[in-house]
C-alpha cells in the first residue's frame, strides 16, 4: 500500500488477531468453527465484535438480533458494510467473519483519519446466515428486509426447536414478519467481502473477485424405483435395477451441464435404499443441485436433465420421481456498485476478475429489494470451503480492507 | 399324483404345518423371521425338527451343531438330504427351512411304507448357512466337511462375538478346523431343496429347477477418490466429482456383463461420504459382485470392468481403488445327481428347466469335496428373496416333495 494513502493504516495484524480472537468463540477440535444460527456462540461473538468497535459507534440491535452499529444512526442516509458470524457444523475461520472484521478494519481506519463520508456507514451483522441450524438461508438479512415467511419462522433444527422459539430464547421478539425490522430507505448502498467458497480465483491466481451476480438452485429429490433381486440369481435381462438407472441418471446430469455457459448441475450425495453386496437394488434417491446467474440457461439445462431422466427410465421399465425442493431466482448486482467496485480494485494494481457467486449470501437480499449491493470475494485455497482447512491468502484480506476503505471513503 | 405311486402320500398339509410351526420360532412383526446362525431361535428351530421325527430315527449332532438322523447311522453308505434353517435379517418362510421339511416329508413317506433303500438316507440340518451374522456362508456344512479356515473361527458379527465364541455359547466345542466333523466317505450322494432366489423359474411359469452349477462371485470394494467442492461454486471443468464417476462406472459394469452368456455383474450399494446436496462429492464408495457358473466368462468380464474403471479415472483425472474381497471358484453339480434329479422330474410331468443358482448353498461344499450332488429349486414369486414376502406356489413344494421321496427310494 503507498504511504499517505487512507488504506496504508489497514493493519492486516489487527484483522488477523480479530479473527483468530472469533474463532476462539466455538472453536472445534479439529481447528474449525461452530456458532449456529441464534446459538450462544453466536451471541458471544455478536458481543466480541460490539466490544472491539471505537467507541464513537453506537450499537442497535433489531427485534431478530441483527446488529447494526454506526456513529449516527440518525443521518438520512447510510451506506451498509458487514456480513454475519454464524457457521456450519465445524465450519472455516472466515466464512462470515471475514467480511464482519473487513468492515470493521474499513471503520476503524475512517475513525482513524476522521473521515466524514457523504453516507456515512453502518456496520450490519446478520444472524443465521447458513442454513446448517434451520435448512435456511440468510435468515437474519431477510428478515431485516421483511422477506421471511411464517414457514421460516416454524423450521426447526436437529432438536425439533422451531426457529421463532430459538429466536426468543436468544433474547429476541420478533413481531411482523412481512415488515423490514429496520429503516429500509436509508440504506444507499451495501457492500460484503466474503470467501469464495469456490476454486476459481485459486485456480486463476486472482486475489480479488468481483462478484457480479448470484447463482440461485433449482433443487430436487429423485427417486428412481426399480426391483429388488438376488444379485446372482437375476440375470441381466431380467433386472429393474434402480441403481444402475441412477447411475445413468448422474452421468446425464453431468453431461447436460457440461459446456453450457454459467450453469452447474450437481448430484452431491446418494442413497440406496436396503443396498447390499449381493442385491439388485429396487430404489435410489438422490439430490439435484441446478444453479445458474442467469434464468434462461438454467431453465434449458432442469429442462434437459428432466427429459433424460424419463428417457432413462422409459428405456429401463423403471419409475422415477422428481420432487421440487426449491426454486430461486439468480440476482444481478446493481451495475453501480459492481462498476464502483471495480474501479476501486483496479486501482489497487493486484489480479482481480468479476465472477458470479456459487452460494447464496446476505448481499443478495439487499439487492433483491433494489439496493444497489457490491461484494468482493478473496479466494478460497484449493476451493475449500465450510471446512476447518478454509483458508485465503494475506495480500487478498489486506486488499479487500483497502478496497472496503476506498469505497466507503 | 397316481394313487399306489408313494409320491401320492406326500402330505402338502404336513408340509405347510411344519413351515408355518417353524416360522414361529423367530418370527418377526413383518412376518418374516430371524433366526440368526447359532442364535437361540436356530437351536429351537433344530429342536423342532427333531422333536417331529419318526421314532425309529437317531440323531446324531456334531461338535459345530449340525444335526444328522438316521435309521442307521452304521450303515456303510448313506445318502444325504437336508438344508438349513438358520435366516438373514427379517428374512422369508421357505429360504432353508423348506428343503428341511421336505426333507423331512420324504422320509415320513419312506417310513410310511417301510421303504429300504439301497443308500439308508440321512437327514443333514446345517447351521449358518446365511452371511448375515458373521458375513460368511455355509459355516455348518463347510465346518462338516473340514473346509472351516481359522479366518473363520475369528470373524465377529455385529456385537463383535467371534464365531468360535457364539458355537460356544450355544453349547458346542469345535476342535480340529481342518478334520471333518463327520464320516465324510459314507456319503454316497447329497440332495437338497432350496427356493430359487431368482426370478428364472417364476417368468418361465417354471414349477421346479434343476441346478447344474453355482455360480460363484469375485468381489471387489471400490474407492472413488475425487475432490470435495461447493456445488454453486465450481464449475463443471474445475471439477474432480467422485460421484459423477462413479455413476460412469455403476453404468459401465451392467454393460460389460450385459450379453455375456452365463455372467451377472452388480454394484449392489453406493456410498457418498459426506454427501450433500450442495457439495460437490470427493469419496465415494461402492461393493461390486461378478458371478458366473463358469470361470472363463467371469474373468474376462472382470477385466473388462476393471479396466473401464480406470479409463473413466484417468479421463476424469482422479483415482479408483479396487480392494478384492472374495474370489470363489464356481462348481458344477456331478451330471450322475443332475441326470437322476431330471429323469425324476420328467417322470412328474410338469414344466422345469436345468439352471445355474446364482447364490452359494451347502450343495456346493458336497460337491466341492467330491460327493455327487444335486439341488432342487422351487420358484420364487416376483423373484423376492431374503424378505418376509418370500413366496412359492403350492404344486411346486408337492412337486418337490415328490421329486424326493423318488430319489431317495
Amino acid at each position: 500500500m503507498n504511504d499517505g494513502e487512507p488504506t496504508s493504516l489497514v493493519s492486516l495484524d489487527r484483522i488477523t488477531r480479530r479473527l483468530d480472537e472469533l474463532l476462539d468463540i466455538g472453536r472445534t477440535e479439529d481447528g474449525g468453527v461452530t456458532r449456529l444460527a441464534y446459538s450462544d456462540a453466536e451471541t458471544r461473538a455478536f458481543e466480541y465484535v460490539q466490544s472491539e468497535l471505537p467507541t464513537t459507534y453506537d450499537v442497535q440491535i433489531d427485534s431478530i438480533g441483527n446488529f447494526f452499529a454506526s456513529v449516527s444512526h440518525e443521518a438520512d442516509q447510510t451506506t451498509l458494510i458487514g456480513s454475519h458470524l454464524d457457521s456450519v457444523f465445524n465450519g472455516g475461520r472466515l466464512d462470515g467473519a471475514l467480511g464482519v472484521v473487513v468492515a470493521m478494519e474499513a471503520l476503524d481506519v475512517l475513525s482513524e483519519i476522521d473521515a466524514s463520508p457523504r453516507h456515512p456507514p453502518t456496520l450490519a451483522v446478520f444472524r443465521g446466515e447458513e442454513s446448517a441450524r434451520f435448512g435456511h438461508h440468510t435468515i437474519g438479512s431477510r428478515g431485516a428486509l421483511g422477506l421471511l415467511t411464517v414457514d421460516d419462522f416454524s423450521r426447526t433444527d436437529q432438536n425439533d426447536v422451531p426457529l421463532w422459539l430459538a429466536m426468543q430464547r436468544a433474547g429476541f421478539r420478533p413481531s411482523d414478519l412481512s415488515e423490514p425490522t429496520i429503516c429500509v430507505e436509508r440504506i444507499q448502498q451495501f457492500f460484503e467481502t466474503h470467501i469464495e467458497q469456490g476454486r476459481v480465483l485459486d485456480e486463476a491466481d486472482d486475489v480479488l473477485g468481483i462478484v457480479t451476480s448470484i447463482r440461485a438452485p433449482v433443487r430436487y429429490e429423485v427417486t428412481v424405483t426399480g426391483t429388488y433381486d438376488h444379485s446372482g440369481a437375476t440375470p441381466m435381462n431380467l433386472r429393474s435395477d434402480a441403481l444402475a438407472a441412477a447411475g445413468e441418471m448422474v452421468t446425464a446430469v453431468e453431461n447436460a451441464a457440461t459446456d453450457v455457459e454459467g450453469v452447474v448441475a450437481t448430484v452431491g450425495d446418494i442413497t440406496a435404499h436396503e443396498g447390499a453386496i449381493n442385491t439388485v437394488c429396487g430404489k435410489v434417491t438422490f439430490p439435484l443441485d441446478i444453479r445458474s446467474d442467469t434464468i434462461n440457461p438454467r431453465d434449458a439445462v432442469e429442462a434437459d436433465i428432466l427429459e433424460r431422466f424419463a428417457d432413462i427410465a422409459d428405456c429401463r421399465g423403471l419409475s422415477v420421481s422428481t420432487d421440487e425442493l426449491d426454486r430461486s431466482k439468480p440476482v444481478s448486482l446493481s451495475s453501480q456498485t459492481v462498476d464502483k467496485l471495480d474501479s476501486t480494485v483496479y486501482a489497487l494494481d493486484i489480479p482481480y476478475q468479476r465472477l458470479p457467486s456459487g452460494g447464496g449470501h446476505d448481499a443478495m437480499n439487499f439487492q433483491k429489494v433494489g439496493i444497489p449491493t457490491g461484494m468482493l470475494f478473496v479466494p478460497s485455497v484449493d476451493g475449500i470451503s465450510h471446512s476447518p482447512y478454509e483458508k485465503t491468502y494475506p495480500e487478498a484480506i489486506e486488499a479487500s480492507a483497502a478496497a472496503m476503505v476506498r469505497v466507503l471513503s
